[in-house]
C-alpha cells in the first residue's frame, strides 16, 4: 500500500517512470494533508480557556474531519488501483472479433471507475471546506495559517482530481455518463474554489501587518 | 526525521495536538510532490520517439526537477525543525532582567530563522515553475493531468508558504528585515501564481471535451 511507504520512497515512486502514483494519488494525498491540518486546529482549540465558547462545535469538526482524513487516505490507493484496471484492460487479448469487444469494453468499464475515485475525492474536499470555515473563523487564531494552508490542499486536491476526472471523461463513450460527470465536476470545483478564495482572504488579511 | 516516517504516521503525526509538522511542513511536502510529479512527466517523455525533439531539453528538466525534489524533501524538515527553534527559545528562563533580554533576542533570531525556512520553499516553487510549463507544453500529453497537478502542488505549497512567512512577520521587530520579506514573498507569490493560472487553463482547456 502506498500509504505504508515512508514519505520519501513515495516522492521517489510518484517520480518514476511508472504512470502511479500519479496526480490522482498525488491529489489524495494533498486532501488527506487538508483534513489532516483541519483536525491539528480543532485539538491546538480544544481545551484551551480562550475558546472555551465554540469547544462543542470544534469537537464535532473533528470527528468530521478525521473521517474525512480516513477516507481521503484510502483514495491514495483506490486511485492508483483504479489506474492499474484501466492498464490491465488495455493489455488483454485482442486477436478475435469477441476478444476485441470484451477487451472494449472493459476498456470502457475500468475508465468509468477511474474517473469515480476523483469524482469521490472532489466530493470529500467540498465536504470538508466548510469544516476548514469553522476552525479558520472560530479556532486558534495561533494556528490560522495551518487553516489556511489546509484550504490550499483542499482546493489544489479538488481541482486535481477534477483534471483526472476530465482526462477519463475523454475516452468514454457513454454520453449521458460523461455529461453528469462533467457537471458535477464543474460544480464542486466551483462550491470548493469558492470557499478556498473566502478562507485564503481571511488569512492574507489577518497577517497583512 | 519525517520523510522517514510512512506517509500514514505523517498524517498522523500532522493531525495531532502538536503544533510540529503544520502547514509550513505540508507546504514542503506538496511543492515536493509538484517536483516528483514533474521528474515523472518528464521520465514518460524521454525515449518516446513520438517526442523526439524535445529529449535533450527534457532530459535537462529532469536534472533540475529531481535537484529541486530533493530540496524540497529537506524543507520539510527543516520547517519543523526551524519552528521548534521558537518554541525552544520561548522556554527559556525569564527570572531575571539579562534572561528576559537574552531570551527576548533568542526568540527574535529563531523567528527570523522561521521565515527564511518558507521563503526559500517559495523560491523553490518560483524555480520549478518554468519546468512545469515545459512539461505541460512539451512533454508526453497522455500525462497533461499530471503536469497540471503538479502547477496546483506548487502553487498550493508557495502560498501555504506564504502565509507561513506573514505569520512569523507579525512578531519580528526588525523593520528594514519585515519589509524585505514582505515585498519578497508577495512577487513570488504573483510570479508562481500566474505560471499556476497559465497551466491550469492549458489543462482544463484540453479536457473542456
Amino acid at each position: 500500500m502506498l500509504t505504508s511507504k515512508t514519505v520519501s520512497d513515495f516522492l521517489t515512486e510518484t517520480a518514476s517512470n511508472s504512470p502511479a502514483p500519479g496526480g490522482g494519488s498525488v491529489s489524495a494525498l494533498a486532501a488527506a494533508l487538508g483534513t489532516a491540518l483541519t483536525s491539528m486546529v480543532c485539538r491546538l482549540t480544544i481545551g484551551k480557556k480562550k475558546y472555551a465558547d465554540v469547544q462543542t462545535e470544534i469537537e464535532a469538526v473533528l470527528l468530521k474531519s478525521e473521517s474525512l482524513r480516513e477516507k481521503a487516505a484510502a483514495l491514495i490507493d483506490e486511485d492508483t488501483f483504479a489506474f492499474n484496471k484501466v492498464m490491465a484492460a488495455f493489455a488483454l487479448p485482442k486477436e478475435t472479433e469477441d476478444q476485441k469487444s470484451a477487451r472494449s469494453a472493459a476498456i470502457q468499464e475500468a475508465t468509468k471507475g477511474a474517473t469515480l475515485v476523483p469524482l469521490q475525492l472532489m466530493e470529500l474536499c467540498a465536504d470538508a471546506m466548510p469544516f476548514v470555515r469553522v476552525v479558520a473563523e472560530k479556532g486558534n487564531q495561533n494556528s490560522l495559517s495551518d487553516a489556511g494552508v489546509a484550504a490550499l490542499m483542499l482546493s489544489a486536491a479538488c481541482e486535481g482530481a477534477a483534471f483526472n476526472v476530465k482526462i477519463n471523461l475523454g475516452s468514454i463513450n457513454d454520453s449521458e455518463f460523461v455529461s453528469t460527470l462533467r457537471s458535477k465536476t464543474d460544480a464542486l470545483l466551483r462550491s470548493v474554489q469558492s470557499y478556498a478564495q473566502e478562507i485564503s482572504a481571511r488569512v492574507h488579511a489577518a497577517f497583512a501587518g
